[in-house]
């Protein structure tokens, strides 16, 4: 107890009732807070608390998170996001994109009702480019491809996931990393913007590039991310996989990966990014001087609410 | 759906059953964990899926918040931690320290017994320096005094908790800000460890300074904390206060915080740090040339658990 000559306070510290402290933080918000921010807030300082109690989480323990987290915060940049690194090895991210669809489309009532075909999503990840130029229909993507490259021609169709039309002048934004496991803004070797553009669909809703065959790669671990992963005995590694990103006026933009079906940790990606139907198959091309394999990836968009 | 020539997959994406996929994350830790890790994660992942799941969290409103704490990081170095001032408006490090005293000390037991007077904890703050001078006792700790600072002689004992008797030797880490609502470190006009200073307690478990009585200050608002108290519609302001941190081998150190039972906002502190019985009186003092009031502030500490 603190006291001193005039202070008649009770002798010893009064300990709140958890959850009445909880709600006296939530209720610390006043009248101006928008609506959603506060259903957020509300709920996520409930399950923060929650989660102290629960793990009785010590200053000490509580420090040592947060210093993981300011230090995800200090690597991060235009080039690298660490703190969605960190998210996506605990699965937030995925969670959060499950919520798009059933939130953002007209996934979730289709689904139920028949065989609409809408393409699942998946995480955008940290290494998507929003500079990324566009580039002409069929033309390639890899400009300083590695000896060890298998050159892929991928290629499909866009369409509307609920009447089956083909869509034309969607935006097909595509990125992967080369053969050694690094996205171009990674590594000094590769040129800026290699192994990554955008495309257009043509008037039958097709889109063409030429890419390479994707490979396993560890997730990054000289930050806060490959520490928790390390401390977790968990391994870095993600699946084979291109990325998508598909928009068109009209339709949820569907951000996506694609998986090769030979690749190894499938089923135990480091950041929860896979899904059954995103599982695609590499198949030999004869005849085309510029690829030796063929990748035909058809996206079915979602039509937005209206 | 993605399709193509060889791919017999289902007809759309599989949604997962929600802790199904929670389930997985934390499955994915292996043996090697430490267990009180293992402990931690699994609520922390289990809470933060719920807090997804429960609010419909989108993936823009995600990455919005996941930009908030990359800020937060970038924002952090060794002089401010802009991650644990976000966390202390959310009430966090309140809870944590509340757990603090509830695990490492004995107090959770005396409590429940008898009338031991244990002083209360309270968060420490972004704003504790590990280098600060230790200082003679009776010393001064303002230096660069403002003419509208009321300088206080500060005084106290340092007792055990359980049986009473005074502790010499204790070390008592002493911060406050100036008239001007600034730390040192957050001040060019201050010099380097104004207004903070380590003490020990002499033979009788005394300890004595000079400082300033405090003033209410707004916590950091060029941030993302003080952006969101903005959003939150909530105040930034700090009841006037006095930052305390007591040592001593084989006892719970405690960190707390004094407040003026005269200052504003002692029933709205904006990182909700306050405690009825940490609140003190300063009162005139006569025939000192060197100060107006006087405060006397006495602290017990636990025992620890052996």
């Amino acid at each position: 107890m603190v006291s001193n000559g005039t202070n008649g306070e009770k002798p010893h510290g009064q300990k709140l009732d958890a959850s009445k402290f909880t709600e006296s933080v939530v209720a610390s918000m006043g009248e101006k807070t928008p609506e959603r921010l506060r259903e957020v807030i509300t709920s996520l300082t409930r399950h923060l608390h929650a989660f102290i109690l629960e793990t009785n989480l010590n200053t000490k323990e509580f420090m040592a998170g947060l210093e993981l987290l300011n230090w995800a915060g200090r690597m991060s940049d235009e080039k690298r996001n660490e703190g969605l690194l960190l998210s996506d090895i605990l699965g937030l991210e995925r969670q959060a994109s499950e919520m798009d669809d059933l939130v953002d489309s007209v996934t979730s009532h289709q689904l139920s009702m028949d065989n609409v075909t809408t393409t699942s999503s998946a995480i955008l990840g940290p290494f998507w480019r929003s500079d990324t130029p566009l580039r002409e229909f069929g033309s390639t993507m890899t400009f300083d491809t590695p000896p060890d490259a298998e050159v892929a021609y991928i290629h499909g169709v866009v369409t509307d996931a609920v009447t089956g039309e083909p869509l034309k002048n969607a935006l097909v934004d595509v990125w992967q990393c080369s053969t050694n496991g690094l996205y171009e803004q990674q590594d000094p070797n590769q040129r800026e913007f290699n192994l990554r553009g955008k495309f257009t669909t043509n008037d039958q809703g097709q889109y063409a590039l030429y890419g390479i065959r994707p490979v396993p790669y560890p997730v990054p671990s000289d930050g806060p991310a490959g520490k928790l992963l390390q401390l977790l005995d968990r391994h870095p590694f993600r699946p084979a996989h291109i990325h998508y990103m598909t928009s068109k006026e009209g339709y949820a933009t569907l951000v996506t990966q694609i998986f090769d079906r030979k690749t190894k940790y499938l089923d135990n990606d480091s950041v929860f990014a896979t899904k059954s139907d995103l599982v695609v198959d590499f198949v030999p091309l004869k005849g085309n001087p510029n690829a030796t394999l063929d990748l035909e990836c058809n996206i079915a968009l979602s039509p937005l609410q209206s």
